[in-house]
């Protein structure tokens, strides 16, 4: 009976208050969204797993919430992996179907499938749930709204720079403080592993990702670990303690990786979009060439970006993103991706803990006409008609229980007028209306006249 | 590869225009709602399966889409069942959870968790998703939008007549045609059941159903098939050929009920809201009391109500719902439901037929600044930001291709005006504005004043 009532694991029942405040943030992203002229797009939850399979990397692919195949399709269950303890295989013999993990993917598939009818640059948003069966944390759910926009099209820099500043337009319009972006460059990271002549920039990426958290000696400590010399870890540290301006940075590995005989075009791009940024007078994002920035996600080929909360939430980020050159297709320059994601609940945590969502999100006014009995009912029952057309809320009481449990509901609903039209009140050809918050009775003549004062008061 | 390109069976991906359209025909079933002053909550995709099962009847459960449990889980599979052909019993060891059915049984696990939070009557609207692993045929998909209003509280025939309502006003502000609403109730169904002396409701229920499609002699066959008697049969044809006015017919089955001694509740009450609903002057909606309307889900215990499409379209009904006594709290009559679902797929198919979307769905001027060069942007990239803080729709080519070729992507873009501010132009201090639409191009000068003159334009 207990698990009867609870909604599995990580996931969340919304109710009508909580549901004004994040469609009040829904907007003003998809608004944001719209200003920059990013389209539409909405792809189907259930994705076939050959999609979605082998684009984020082993540990996500574990994460995904597979369907179990139906009816006979269910007969050709592995048996044989399971008796090996096989899980994995035994688990992929019963389900070819999976819930979409993120955006890009499915945008990736979308494009493929629709080359001829998309123009490009493609520049789509889509705010779209996802499902992850990672661990439930603060801020981090099962279940959870997306909002991506991407620009799919010949590599630009000017893509990068257009998605920067729609996370700099977007944090002004919710009254955020100035944030911070970390921008780096997969490139950078391999140069920097090719300095430390490790085979795969995968060895590194994961520790690197968690060291603002646990700081450059746990670093050292856990790359010890995984077996990396320590003449390499020693490189590696190098370019981590690299400090000084964004500009003083980038002059510093430019000119490491000019010695190692390294391309440089990977730092002249992190120094071109810092420089197109400032042109575009950035007011709510500070931007910070990181070089620890690694980001998980298998895909990224090229700049990568996160936006850290602010300092007194320790939540991780609420947004990132990067470019993925390879997606859409396989080494094709006209068709590279750049995209970001706005981390949607940590974001909605955020503006509730700063008080930032507006007083009023719902400004119209809500009418309750009681109910003296169905018999009287059709007196007024046409003026209902008429303001529900003008768009105005209004509601009759469903039966005549007692008055004073009728007023207990608009109170509870935090109704803002209540209507009353009694057996007295018709005698007398007169209406009366209350004002549940300040508790005033007005008194009008005319029941014909309902329409119009009514309007005037909402 | 070719599966690799292709959305799941039964599920789609929506362009922007599209979108543009089911966007207006959601917002005004929201606003609707709204001014009928029902509250939206959200209930997540997944329930568990306890939540789920045994609410609607074997068929549709075994329509689920079940979640494939993850990682050690899996480990509780019965191998036994499988062996021994039992898949049913197989799945259920694979498996506790389960994609959204409908919107109704995850309203009641909410109800029944939240009772302390609810002020009732609980009325409420809710517009997700919900996933069938049904055949796709013409306006059906596996994944689709439900939009249902609810009312939980004391059964009370103004709920019936409210949501009746809604039905009317959402279809007269999309601009339908006058619809059939048929209306009956479960326990009339019971009473003919028992004249005819079959045990089972469900032994014709899905018969009747089918009875407007296949005619009264294919109803008569399937019915010999299922092994009712002659007799049996004969009574429920005396039923089904009652003929005439709405009033004709609930006199003359109160007639035999009377004659059989069976309680003639459900037929005052269907009267009843007739008369009330004939008060509320309904434009849109012509109620026709349907002794064939059974409606399958298992739930249903009293007034059902199924909203035809218009003939010419043959897809079925486009809305239903009815009242489920205990389905939140068994036998306690303080929380009985009544609801209606909008079937939003249908809804949109015949809008989209009958040429009822509005032309306008985007009023919005949208702006393609030319790009001559990165150097030269800086000129106006502040004017861009200005512009889309006043929410006008604006973005930047992102390269300096040939001029010829962005004009190209301005036009299949349908974007309605391009900037052009060239070297040429910014010598003489001067910015041209071509309308795409009628091919004028107007020439001002100075660009310090372009963020005035495009509000102008806008």
């Amino acid at each position: 009976m207990s698990q009867k009532l609870s909604t599995p694991k990580g996931t969340r029942d919304f109710f009508s208050l909580e549901l004004k405040k994040r469609n009040f943030l829904l907007n003003v992203l998809r608004d944001s969204f719209e200003s920059f002229n990013f389209q539409e797009i909405q792809t189907p939850s259930i994705e076939n797993l050959s999609t979605l399979i082998n684009k984020y990397g082993d540990e996500e692919d574990s994460l995904m919430f597979k369907i179990l195949s139906s009816g006979e399709k269910i007969k050709k269950a592995d048996i044989n992996s399971f008796k090996d303890g096989n899980l994995h295989g035994f688990a992929n013999s019963l389900s070819d179907k999976a819930l979409r993990y993120d955006l890009t993917v499915p945008l990736s598939r979308f494009v493929k499938q629709n080359l001829n009818e998309i123009t490009f640059p493609f520049k789509r948003f889509q705010t779209q749930l996802v499902w992850r069966a990672d661990r439930p944390q603060k801020g981090r759910f099962r279940e959870f709204l997306q909002c991506d926009v991407d620009i799919i099209g010949e590599k630009n820099c000017l893509n990068e720079v257009e998605c920067i500043k729609i996370y700099d337009y977007v944090f002004e319009k919710l009254g955020l403080p100035k944030l911070i972006l970390r921008i780096n460059n997969r490139e950078v990271l391999e140069g920097i592993s090719r300095i430390m002549n490790i085979e795969n920039l995968s060895e590194i990426s994961s520790t690197l990702d968690k060291s603002d958290k646990i700081g450059i000696d746990q670093v050292k400590g856990e790359l010890v670990k995984k077996g990396i010399n320590s003449e390499s870890i020693d490189k590696l540290l190098f370019f981590l303690n690299i400090d000084g301006s964004n500009q003083y940075k980038i002059d510093k590995v430019r000119e490491e990786f000019s010695i190692n005989k390294i391309s440089t075009d990977s730092i002249d791009l992190i120094e071109k979009i810092i420089d197109t940024c400032n042109q575009f007078e950035l007011k709510n994002i500070e931007l910070k060439f990181d070089l620890s920035l690694a980001r998980g996600l298998g895909y990224y080929t090229g700049t990568i970006v996160e936006v850290s909360a602010p300092k007194e939430f320790s939540i991780g980020s609420i947004g990132g993103g990067g470019r993925y050159d390879n997606l859409v297709q396989e080494n094709n320059p006209k068709l590279s991706g750049f995209g970001i994601s706005f981390g949607f609940d940590r974001i909605f945590l955020i503006l509730e803990e700063l008080n930032l969502f507006p007083n009023l999100l719902d400004s119209s006014k809500s009418f309750l006409f009681l109910n003296f009995g169905n018999d009287k009912i059709s007196n007024f029952i046409n003026s209902i008609n008429k303001l529900r057309e003008d768009g105005i809320v209004c509601e009759i009481y469903p039966s005549d229980i007692k008055i004073k449990k009728q007023l207990d509901y608009a109170n509870k609903k935090q109704i803002d007028f209540v209507v009353i039209i009694g057996e007295d009140e018709l005698k007398k050809d007169i209406f009366k209306v209350k004002d549940m918050s300040k508790g005033d009775e007005s008194t009008y003549s005319q029941i014909n006249s309902l329409v119009e004062k009514i309007k005037e008061i909402s």
